[in-house]
C-alpha cells in the first residue's frame, strides 16, 4: 500500500511507494552531456567575456577582471531581473505587477572547469561558501528585496547550461512561494508553542535515525519524511541558526565538510546525477512598515538549511496538476543507501 | 525590464521576460522519442496485457478485453494509488499519513497507435472526452476521494512512458494543493463579491482581446496573464460552469472543437512538443462532516477548465527552491503567435 505523506514545513502532500522502493540502479538513465565548448568564460585568461566582478576571492594581490582568483563572482549575462530601476507595485484590473527588479549573480566556484563541488576539499568548498554569505550581506543592504535565494544546478537535466560549475542567486522583491509556505509554516508553530518547528523535527529525527544519512557534531543530514523526490537530502545545523550569513567564517569549514558529504554520496550512489540544491535562510532583516512586528521573532522561527533534489526522475501532468508528487524510493530505504555508500 | 506578475486564481508569481520574448522557433530542441515497443498493450489484440477493462465504448456489440471498441478504460498496471483497502488518516509525531487509497486509470483514447489527440476528429475526441465524464461519474460514488484528476501527457520529456495515445486518472482521498489553492481563491473571491472570478477574469480578457487565441459560441482558449510555462494555454467554457462531469454528452462535440483547436495551434507552431494537459473541475460533491456549507456555494464560484503546458523549458534550482517560474515569451506575444498558426 503506497502512503500519503504530509510535510508539516513545506505544508505539502507527498504520495510514497511504501512496498518495494525503487532501487538507485534503477534510476540510473543515459545523461545529455551540457554542450562542450572550446573556450569557457569562467575559465582564467577569459575574464572579460563576463560582466565585470562583484567580488573575488584570492590570496594574492591581482587586478579585478584578471586570473589569479579562487572564486569569482559576476553578474549573470543574461540575468532573469535587473539590479537598475524603480520598484513599483500596481494593480492591471484583476491582476497584480511588481517591475522585475532584483539581482541576478553568478557564483563561479573555482578556476577549474572540470572539478565540481563534490571532486574540491572542504577549505575550497569553504570558500564558495564564504562568497555566498559575502554576497548575502552586500545584497541585503539593498532594501528593494524581499528575499535572495542561492541555488545551484548541476547537469543539463537540472538546468545547467554552462559545465564549469557555478553557483547562482536570484534576489526578488517579494518572498517566493515556496519561501513564504516555509516562513509561515515556522511562525505559526513558533506562536503556539515557542518552539522552532525545525529544531522539534531534527530532534525527531536524531532519535528515530531512520532517515538519517550521516551526522557530525554540528551538522545532520537526513531524508525528509515527506520527500518529493527520490534521494532527496537535507542539510540542517542541529543547533538552531536562523540566518546562514550571520555565521562565523571559522564555522564555514565544518559546513563544508558536510556538504561534501552530501555530495559525494549522492554522486557514488546515482552516477553522478543531476541535482538542484537550494539555500533555505531567513529573509533580509528589512522590517516592512507596518509588518515591523513580523521580523522580530524570526530570529527563533526560522532555521536554515540546505535542500538537495537529484533531478532523475520526470515531472509529468499529475505533477503540476496537482501540485503532488509521487516519488517511488520511500526515503526510509533512500537514508539506507545512502548511509552504506563506501567513501 | 522584466515583470512579476501574480495569478489571483493560484496564488503564485511568475517572471515574465518583456522586452524580447524567446520566439517560437527558439524553443524546438532535438526531441527524445517514447521507446518504440514490438507489440503494444493498447493495440487492439493485446486486451489481455491490460489488467481487465472498467470502461469502454463501442458502436458495436463486442465482448470486455476484445477488440472492436473506440476508446477504453483500464485500470493503471503500475498505479500511484490503490482502490482496495481502508481509508486511515493518523498522526506519527510530527507528521501526518493518510494510507494511499485512490483509484489510477488509463484512459486508451483510440485503437489507432499512431493517431495522437490532434490528428482526431472533433467526434473522435469527443468520445475521449465522454470517457473522462463518465470515469468521473462513477468514480465519485466512492465517498473516500476528495478529488479526482484527469489529465494526459504527450511525448516522453512530458513524461509519457508509452507513445500509444492516452490519458490518465488518479483519485486522491485528499485535496491536491493545486486544487486547493484555486478552490480557496475562488471561494475568497465569491465569499467577497458574490461573483465567480473565473467568469470575471474571462470578461476581462475578452475585453483586453491581447492574450485570446481563438474563441467559438460557447469556449474561449487564451494564454493566462501570469503564465508560468511559454505557451501556456487555458481552455475554459465563456458561460458559468463548475463541474465538467454534469456537461450533457450533446456539448462535449463543442468542446472537442475547442481542445484540437488547442492542440493543432500547439502542436504547427512548437513541432509537436511534449505538453501536459489536465482537467481542472470541481471536487465531487461529498459534503464532509462539519463542513457540509462548503459544498453548498461550490456550483456558485466554480469554474472547470483545461490547462496545457507545452514542456519546452527547463525547470531548475530556482524553480524548485522559490516556486517561481521564469517564463521567457510574455503570453501576450504567445496568443499572438498562436492566434496567427494557419490551420
Amino acid at each position: 500500500m503506497p502512503e500519503l505523506r504530509y510535510d508539516p514545513i513545506r505544508q505539502r502532500w507527498t504520495i510514497i511507494s511504501i512496498e518495494r522502493g525503487r532501487r538507485p540502479h534503477e534510476y540510473v538513465t543515459e545523461k545529455e552531456e551540457v554542450k562542450k565548448v572550446d573556450s569557457c568564460p569562467f575559465d582564467y585568461g577569459n575574464e572579460q567575456r563576463t560582466p565585470p566582478e562583484i567580488y573575488a576571492i584570492s590570496d594574492q594581490p591581482r587586478q579585478p577582471n584578471t586570473p589569479g582568483w579562487k572564486v569569482r563572482v559576476v553578474p549573470n549575462k543574461y540575468p532573469a531581473l535587473r539590479i537598475e530601476g524603480e520598484l513599483k507595485r500596481e494593480g492591471v484590473g484583476l491582476f497584480d505587477v511588481v517591475s522585475g527588479i532584483g539581482a541576478h549573480e553568478v557564483i563561479i566556484e573555482t578556476p577549474d572547469h572540470n572539478r565540481e563541488m563534490s571532486d574540491r576539499t572542504p577549505e575550497e568548498i569553504a570558500l564558495v561558501l564564504k562568497a555566498y554569505k559575502e554576497r548575502l550581506l552586500d545584497l541585503r543592504k539593498d532594501t528593494r528585496f524581499r528575499y535572495i535565494l542561492v541555488f545551484k544546478n548541476h547537469g543539463k537535466d537540472a538546468g545547467a547550461s554552462l559545465s564549469h560549475p557555478h553557483s547562482q542567486l536570484i534576489a526578488t522583491p517579494i518572498f517566493p512561494p515556496v519561501v513564504k509556505a516555509e516562513l509561515v509554516s515556522a511562525r505559526e508553530h513558533y506562536l503556539r508553542k515557542e518552539r522552532c518547528i525545525f529544531c522539534d523535527i531534527i530532534k525527531q529525527e536524531l532519535t528515530l535515525r531512520d532517515r538519517i544519512v550521516w551526522e557530525s557534531d554540528k551538522y545532520v543530514l537526513w531524508e525528509p519524511f515527506a520527500s518529493s523526490f527520490p534521494f532527496e537530502t537535507w542539510l540542517f545545523p542541529k543547533y538552531h541558526s536562523h540566518d546562514f550569513a550571520l555565521l562565523p567564517d571559522e564555522e564555514l569549514y565544518d559546513l563544508a565538510v558536510a556538504l561534501k558529504e552530501m555530495l559525494v554520496r549522492i554522486k557514488a550512489l546515482l552516477n553522478d546525477p543531476p541535482y538542484n540544491m537550494v539555500l533555505h535562510t531567513a529573509p533580509p532583516p528589512h522590517p516592512r512598515p507596518g509588518h515591523a512586528d513580523y521580523w522580530e521573532t524570526l530570529e527563533f522561527d526560522f532555521h536554515w538549511h540546505i535542500e538537495l533534489i537529484p533531478r532523475i526522475t520526470k515531472i509529468a501532468g499529475f505533477e503540476w496538476g496537482s501540485g503532488l508528487h509521487i516519488n517511488p524510493t520511500p526515503p526510509e530505504e533512500a537514508a539506507k543507501y545512502l548511509r552504506e555508500v563506501e567513501i
